[in-house]
């Protein structure tokens, strides 16, 4: 339910720089208050099982029903006719799927050279719990994403044995036996060794098909339903990103992550780059909505898995455990707090970012970690539909006015102003 | 921090009509929808930990912090200034305090009558796990507020011996042994055997302090800061029930309980009864919000527990175990989800009713579930206003048609409005 792109801003995430000091950090607005002439509606949940009537196509009444509150989540059941759901199939099949992950994924090998650290302060860092020891969730929190190899404990075991890494035996890393490893050294080891599909972080193919005019006349309905349901501004949905059409085989997963990445100042949104400071060193993805379609009924596991919704607390640590991985969804569906079955023209779609208060995107919710579990039999079939929104208001109605391509008037920023229309230039719109 | 009245609506929250059913039998509208001219603000939480400036008093900023979701809970440091909460204290004081509840409630037994229900039926409504026997638990979660003495464990047990209840010494009670007590055996026993005040539900004495025209400035001062704080039309909070100001001595305290009671279609509330179809046979406090105020800082304990705030899930039968008992504030405090410290000056605030989805009161939220732990060291001084609202809107537009004495006009319903000043009214402002 993702795009490549995601890995990336995940594994910053990850990254020593984020931490507790990031919600602190938000609470002080770097940019002087303004008004805006825009605020994006926020469906009320209410509570969970809450139900309501909503009018998404002509002479029918759909029913959404509030599956929790964190991440705001909705099911609807029946968004799309049997009919549509077997067009989108047939559309991705002709266009071709491509694997949805590469088996080794680079550039993050970079980035940690670049950051040129030492091995004990590489050391100190995966030492969450800072006893001079590292236990194997400790590896794991910091370096599966790294790796693009889902690892589990019973790898680590493996490795540690293959590079004779845990000299003393009793499961753990020295900073002395870590010091003897290279950078590398683990994902060198697994991919001499061999990796299988099942061992990735996703194991599934995708394609991308285009929903803007002269699209197939489905590809446009479902739009139109899709800003309808959200009550998003139009130009918003028109400049998102195309519908994402997923195959998951029999075995496929997709482990728990989140669809986009947490934003802070530093850090600009793939879909409004050309609109950004260029030299905003990260750029994440930045979905504040997922709409996820379901395109046929899995004839055996498939469920979209939320690890942690509605919890009370969200502790990123703990969600790794030595014995038991809650982001791993070929072992540990059954133990999330809510798992989606599959229904073939059922939609569920959620928000990846809270509100920030005043009409606009917030902080990430991080919540909203979701996965695919493991299909044990059949095929699934799936389509997500993001809503890219930058959380830098400024930002985004920069992007949309360049591409919209009207003249941006540098001397009133605070004017600037969400075109609804974007496919139609001439005609502007306030919100 | 409530009046006697939600200690009846409590116990009809026990009673067998309710239950499961309850929310289903919502989700079906009993009125048409209409078009309304209202919609009630609800100040967004957005996370646990969020701080929001708020513009009460000029010249000064207050900010108020999410204290949780669920219920939607928010703390003010300084609402007060020392001197305001000196004289409600004093007016308090000056007006005479009197005890919060009666050693002995009755009219509940009237109600037992009146249902006429045989010991058979009285068995199988406390058996909640249906295993023919009753545990502990079970008693407590049924028979605690219909006797206005907070039955404890141990209290069973001593109860059991005295009465010779439980003749196989199995610590249970089965339908023969249960047969054999009379309806009101066990709050004889207690009764005949004196009932300390720390037996009691509440441990506490309050009084009333009128807000509206020629009450203290300060009285005045504070209502229109809540309206502020609230954001809510002010004729909703003038027509509130007045500040009620409590005071626990040491060793004083206050299980935990709901400010107001689920509302049916059967239930009229207790502030528009005077506009409500007089067949109703129930009756509730509707208290959409409660503010509650510290008026001293407490020397030790005393604080406000949320034992299930942002709780998953909301179980009241769990609530309740042999051992625990979480709506114990005496003894299990310490187990709640959050505690608020009682620091002067400071206010905090949270919403007894969810949103219905369309600007108005829906249903009650059970997690707004609170107490007043007991005070260990000194003594503890609050207030409480809470706003009345009607979670049926046609009957709270009468009320305040007919308080404001202005002609309802019977043939256009869907007109009717609310008066945003009822002191005034001449002045006719719609919202």
């Amino acid at each position: 339910m993702d795009s490549g792109q995601e890995d990336a801003s995940r594994s910053r995430d990850d990254a020593p720089s984020s931490g507790h000091q990031r919600a602190e950090s938000r609470r002080q607005p770097s940019t002087p208050e303004f008004l805006r002439e825009v605020s994006l509606t926020r469906i009320e949940g209410i509570r969970v099982g809450h139900v309501q009537k909503v009018s998404l196509v002509p002479g029918k009444v759909h029913e959404m029903r509030t599956l929790s509150l964190k991440p705001l989540l909705f099911e609807i059941p029946g968004f799309l006719s049997e009919d549509e759901c077997r067009v989108v199939m047939q559309l991705a099949q002709l266009k071709g799927l491509m694997e949805s992950q590469l088996m080794v994924q680079d550039g993050q090998e970079e980035l940690a050279k670049e950051l040129n650290l030492s091995p004990e302060e590489i050391f100190n860092l995966l030492d969450i719990n800072q006893d001079g020891q590292l236990q194997l969730h400790e590896i794991l929190t910091h370096s599966r994403v790294r790796d693009g190899i889902w690892l589990t404990p019973e790898n680590l075991r493996e490795i540690y044995a293959g590079l004779q890494a845990d000299k003393d035996g009793d499961g753990l890393l020295s900073l002395e036996e870590f010091r003897l490893l290279s950078n590398d050294a683990f994902q060198r080891f697994l991919l001499q060794r061999g990796v299988k599909r099942s061992q990735l972080v996703r194991n599934s193919r995708h394609t991308w098909l285009y929903q803007g005019k002269g699209a197939h006349q489905v590809l446009q309905d479902i739009k139109a339903r899709v800003t309808r349901l959200t009550r998003l501004p139009p130009s918003l949905v028109d400049l998102s990103e195309p519908l994402q059409v997923v195959r998951y085989e029999e075995g496929g997963h997709y482990h728990a992550h989140h669809d986009s990445g947490p934003v802070y100042p530093e850090t600009a949104c793939t879909h409004t780059r050309l609109a950004a400071n260029t030299s905003t060193p990260f750029e994440t993805s930045c979905r504040y909505i997922t709409v996820l379609f379901y395109l046929n009924s899995v004839d055996g596991g498939g469920e979209t898995a939320f690890p942690v919704a509605d919890n009370r607390t969200y502790d990123e640590v703990s969600l790794i455990q030595d014995e038991v991985d809650l982001l791993d969804t070929r072992r540990n569906c059954g133990k999330s707090n809510l798992r989606v079955k599959p229904t073939k023209g059922n939609a569920v779609f959620w928000y990846n970012y809270l509100s920030d208060g005043r009409g606009w995107v917030g902080e990430q919710d991080e919540y909203a970690l979701h996965g695919g579990c493991v299909v044990t039999h059949g095929t699934k079939w799936v389509a997500n539909k993001w809503i890219n929104i930058d959380p830098d208001y400024q930002r985004q109605a920069r992007y949309q006015q360049l591409v919209s391509q009207q003249p941006e008037d540098e001397d009133d920023d605070d004017d600037l102003t969400l075109n609804t229309d974007v496919e139609s230039p001439s005609i502007h719109q306030d919100l």
